[in-house]
C-alpha cells in the first residue's frame, strides 16, 4: 500500500443519477475521487465538473463493465496502489415486470451487477482494509430491499441480499472489533435513469409516475449523512419519504454459537 | 407440450441430503420424477431406490451442473416434452466464514447456484406452465433467510434473496389469478451434507455441532405437508425446531400503484 497520505474514494456507477451527485458531493468535502462506469464521455464530463469545483483534487477515471466479475476482480487489483479510504457500491439497476415476463438477459445482467459485483468488491475491500481507520464500504440499496414491491420482485430480491449481505458484515465488522465500517443506504423512489432502465424506455417522467420521489443531489445528502454517522443504515420512509438513520432492521442471531456448538 | 396424462416432479439437487429425501416421498406419492445433480452415480442409486418402493414409476436422470447459467438454460429446454407438474429448487450450499476471508471461487459459485440458477428455473417455469392446473414450484430456502446468522452472512444474503423472490412470486401469482402456486421451505439446521461443504471439511458431525437439527426425511415430510397446503412459507421455529406454515414474512407493499402512478 502506497502513498497512505493521498486517500481517494471509489465511486462506482459514477456516469449517472445518485453515484454522479455523490462524486460532487465528495468532491464538495475534499475528497480525491476513483470514480467507475462503463460510460466514458460522462466520467470526462464529471471530473470536469469537479476540477471547476475544488481543481486540486485528483479524479481518476476507470472505464469497466462491471456485470462480468473478472472485470470486477482486474479492476480491484488495478488499485492496489491507491489508498482508499471509501468504497461506494452504486452501480446497479432495476426491472419493472412480472417474474413470468422478464428478460432473463437484463435479469442475469442484474444479479452479476447488483449481486455477484457488490459481493466481489465488498470481499476484497473487508478483506484488505479492515483494519485501517476511518475507513467505510457503502452500499447503495433500496427501500425495495425491506418491503417487496409488486411488479418488481426480482429487483426487490436482489436488494434484500444486499441489505442482509451489508448489514450482517456491519455486525461482523462490530464483532471483530474492526476499524472498518459498513453501512447501506436504501432509496426510495428517487430521479434518476432508474426508471428509464427499468421500464425499458428512453424517456421516463417521475412527475408523472410517482406522488412523491427525490432528487440524485437530495440522496447524495442523504448518503453524507449516513456517511458522517455512526449508524448502520440511512433508510428513506416510503411513506412522508423524511431520511433517518438506524443501527439494524433485519433479525440477527447475535451470539455465533446460538445454536450452532462449534 | 406432450404427453400432458403423464407428470412429473423435477428435484434439483436431488444426489444428497433434502433433494434425494424429497424424491423418496414424491416417489411414495407415486410422482414421476427429473432427478437433477451433478453426481450421477448417487442419481443412479437413488433410481435403484425407486424402483424397489415402485418399479411402475419413471426416473428421469439429468446429470448437470447449475452453477453455469447457460448449462441451466440448456437443460429447461431439454424437458420440453414433459408435463412438470411440480419444480423444485433443492441445489444449494453455505459457507461459513467471516466476510473478509470468504473464497471467491466458492461464493461466486453459491451465487450462481443459490440465486441465478433458482432465478432462471422459476421464471422459465412460471412463464410456462403459470396456467397450468396443480402446479407448484417450490424452492428450498433456510430460516437464515429470515434472520442473519453470524458467520454466515453471505449465504443468509443468498436465502434472503430466495424467501423475497419466491414470496413475491406468490404474490403476484395470486394477483393475476395464476393456477401456478409458489411456496418455500426454510429449513433450520438439517443433518445433510450442508456442514461439510459450508465448512469445507470432509466429515461433519451435527450432533456435536447442534443443540437441535432435523434430519433430511423430517424435512421431506414437512416439505410434503407445504405442498399439500395452500400456505406459502413452510418454516422451521429455530427456537423449538417446530414446523409452521405461513402466508408471508416479508412486508409486502401490496397495490402495485402504491407510490408509482403508471
Amino acid at each position: 500500500m502506497q502513498n497512505i497520505d493521498k486517500k481517494y474514494t471509489v465511486i462506482t456507477g459514477a456516469s449517472s443519477g445518485i453515484g454522479y451527485a455523490t462524486a460532487i458531493a465528495f468532491a464538495k468535502r475534499n475528497k480525491n475521487l476513483i470514480v467507475i462506469a462503463r460510460r466514458e464521455e460522462q466520467l470526462a464530463l464529471l471530473k470536469q465538473k469537479i476540477a471547476d469545483i475544488n481543481p486540486q483534487l485528483e479524479v481518476v477515471i476507470k472505464v469497466c463493465d462491471l456485470s462480468k466479475s473478472t472485470n470486477v476482480h482486474a479492476l480491484f487489483n488495478q488499485l492496489d496502489n491507491y489508498f482508499i479510504e471509501t468504497w461506494i457500491n452504486n452501480a446497479g439497476f432495476g426491472n419493472y415486470g412480472s417474474v413470468g415476463d422478464q428478460d432473463l438477459d437484463k435479469i442475469e445482467t442484474m444479479l452479476h451487477l447488483n449481486i455477484e459485483a457488490l459481493t466481489i468488491f465488498s470481499t476484497l475491500y473487508t478483506r484488505k482494509y479492515q483494519n485501517q481507520s476511518g475507513t467505510q464500504i457503502i452500499n447503495i440499496s433500496s427501500r425495495g430491499g425491506y418491503t417487496i414491491v409488486p411488479n418488481a420482485v426480482t429487483y426487490c430480491a436482489t436488494k434484500f441480499y444486499v441489505n442482509a449481505f451489508t448489514e450482517g458484515l456491519a455486525h461482523e465488522l462490530k464483532q471483530i472489533k474492526a476499524k472498518l465500517t459498513a453501512k447501506v443506504l436504501a432509496p426510495a423512489a428517487t430521479q434518476t435513469e432508474f426508471g428509464q432502465k427499468a421500464n425499458n424506455v428512453t424517456e421516463y417522467d417521475y412527475d408523472k409516475s410517482f406522488a412523491k420521489y427525490h432528487t440524485a443531489d437530495q440522496m447524495a445528502e442523504f448518503l453524507l449523512a449516513l456517511y458522517d454517522s455512526d449508524k448502520t443504515i440511512g433508510e428513506i420512509n416510503t411513506k412522508d419519504f423524511s431520511f433517518s438513520l438506524k443501527d439494524s432492521i433485519f433479525p440477527y442471531s447475535g451470539d455465533p454459537k446460538q445454536n450452532q456448538k462449534s
